[in-house]
């Protein structure tokens, strides 16, 4: 089997979101790379999508750590030298909790803050040099936070409304230049394993209480397959039944 | 031949977007409503949209007066009976001037504000009781003005707030019953052939520095097939190469 | 008593919010025009002013009556011929229900939203006109509403996001000649006698549960009293114990 | 001379909006504790303030710094023990450069960022901590980057939108708690006496060009001022003839 023109990188391909978008991209034909810090994680992932005819390849990594990211673009490139990069996702989730600001350590603020920037700033700086080349689409996933300072959500909303204001600056940069950058306001809750098993499976995805993360991915295919004559940058995803 | 199980009601069917709008539902095996104030166009359009296999019905009609919408509805439904209603897009568009706001006369204004205003509020009502009944998607296209209001473009601001702000209490109090709602922020200027012949045709859509008609249709197709556990509430549509 | 030489038109000076703005301008030395409907109100109101040293004069008027404005407009001039228009503001109230959007009737609906945005078009052209001779303010009080279109609020979004986008609009092409428009978010209960009759006056609006209507009222003095180079288009208002 | 019994400490206290706000409080009586990093101007401002009848006192410190912070709270707490903290105003100024995205060293980007983003965290976290006790006012002086991200704006956008968040998040959980939390929107180019340099000094801030430093700070004065029951979260303060 041939080696596919075109290159997806997800990152943050943790279950959930990111292996639905994987999945997503491979069902069309784009060889995907892999990044998330849980190796066997990716390796079930990657072993799902290849038995599924796709084309996939696992890169662990810790996406904020400075200098993780650039060994990892070349490991992408040595293992995919053949096609070129089309699709950029990011995807990462950081554990944060819901908190009382006074309680909030530095530390854990900056790991979800600094963590979640300092990554993105990275990841957009390294897939924006490939996008350039032949167009493509970076996606940034987003949060109702992106939109709304909360209460005791200090370190998400801050993380959060910064990646948006990254999205866009980037947005208005590169477009004209042939990248069509977006960004995802998921708005609700993701029914992943996870919360399948906080709250009870008895409550599905289809009946429009939760986000199927299957769902969220093909927005993230619509998004990419936009002609530039009609490009959406911001986007909201939310459960038919959600509050907002 | 028989008739499509699933309506298309396009208020605004006039050349360009809403005509565009029409072309891709009907592709998708709709029958398609066609709704504008000029017969002679509607009927090209319907009688295109025959020969490509399509069904198309028009219905010559002025949105803006009260009473011509209850007994447009009326007329489509004994076109169409046994088409159960799927799909509303609400696409109105009214002619307004770039003027300074003390030049304008009250009849200007209202011409533009009550005028979308009104047919928003009537063409909803009559659209929700039906798209409840199965589930469906009513659509508002938006424009900029929905977000900005700038200098000596008062009427057309006042009347785009007005119409989002509807669509916005309309999928809050609509969607946990069934009924996507959605409004599309149209960003730019559309390919129209008004646009070609005003600036020249030599710009294409092609470039991204154009609208294309047919690209706003696919964003709206899009929309009516989302699932109900990842609905769009807004997007925004704008070539790449568009400054905003 | 000399006649005060500048005048601040309250467009709404109902019991409440309006009272609380006529009797704040009136006590920084205007010349104070009431308009509402209820001419005993009114009545009351200029009878307290005048009591307190101040200067005011009744303008019983419906608001929303297309001729109505207009002919109050002149009588203002011809009752305070040596004032100059410095201030005016739009605070018209109109009755509206929590209501299911189908069971809106257009009437209803257009009573609001047709009420709201003519009164405020006919209101924003008649002191735009005298408040550009001099410079002055223009400020229109808005509602949460204006920015959030809640489910069964249909007609109150539509006209505040409405009256929103008019006061943008102006600000944008006034400001540069002199005129400073502002819009006023407010945010939560206002704590008026019928609020308090309604919901028992125990919680007093010192306690940052309510607005205090001469609280709004000191923010549009401040408002009119920002030098040029720094103006406040948009500011919000709710009690400290608001949710939000 | 009795030392003041409030407290306000301005951090980012360097020339132009942070002296004037640092002269603004000390002239309502505030004993003023002056942040910045350069000690001669700090120096300065102290001599002047306390000539004109104020009391004030220096504490330079580079405010990204981590530990320095905390320290400087322990000296402000030594120099006025008898004072209790009433405003907190979070004035960072940063150095930044419009420069293409690919052109962005990472150092430089974190620079921005983390700068603003980590000493906006601590300065809110000692600050509420006091403000705390009987109720008192934290403002964040913020940009129209932080509501738009524009291109090559990337690190400032980022970093505007994250303190944005921020404060938001803070007025949700602190302002039930007693303490006002605002955050000003600067819409313009403030009239500096750097920025008389660059662009010729012409141009006054009284002709509506500029924003006057002064005059942002009464917009600060005017929000501690705001009573509980109609305090303002979020205003934006712009020239007359600035275009927005």
């Amino acid at each position: 089997m041939s080696v596919p023109k075109s290159l997806a990188i997800i990152a943050g391909a943790g279950p959930g979101t990111g292996a639905a978008i994987a999945r997503a991209f491979a069902s069309k034909g784009f060889a995907v790379a892999l990044l998330a810090r849980t190796a066997s994680n990716l390796a079930t992932l990657e072993s799902e999508i290849s038995q599924s005819g796709g084309t996939a390849a696992s890169f662990p990594t810790d996406l904020t750590q400075p200098r993780a990211l650039q060994e990892t673009f070349k490991s992408i490139q040595a293992k995919f030298p053949e096609s070129q990069l089309k699709v950029a996702v990011f995807n990462l989730n950081t554990r944060w909790t819901v908190k009382p600001f006074l309680e909030l350590q530095e530390e854990e603020f900056n790991g979800v803050v600094q963590g979640q920037i300092g990554s993105a700033f990275r990841f957009s700086q390294l897939a924006l040099k490939d996008l350039k080349k032949e167009g493509g689409t970076l996606i940034f996933t987003g949060a109702t936070a992106a939109t709304r300072g909360s209460a005791k959500f200090a370190a998400l909303a801050t993380a959060s409304f910064a990646v948006r204001a990254l999205s866009q600056s980037l947005a208005r940069e590169f477009q004209p230049q042939g990248v069509h950058v977006a960004h995802a306001i998921i708005d609700g809750i993701i029914d992943t394993e996870r919360a399948q098993a906080i709250t009870g499976s008895s409550v599905s995805a289809a009946t429009g209480e939760r986000l199927d993360p299957s769902e969220i991915a093909k927005a993230f295919v619509y998004l990419h397959e936009q002609a530039p004559s009609a490009w959406t940058h911001e986007l909201d995803l939310r459960p038919s039944k959600g509050k907002w």
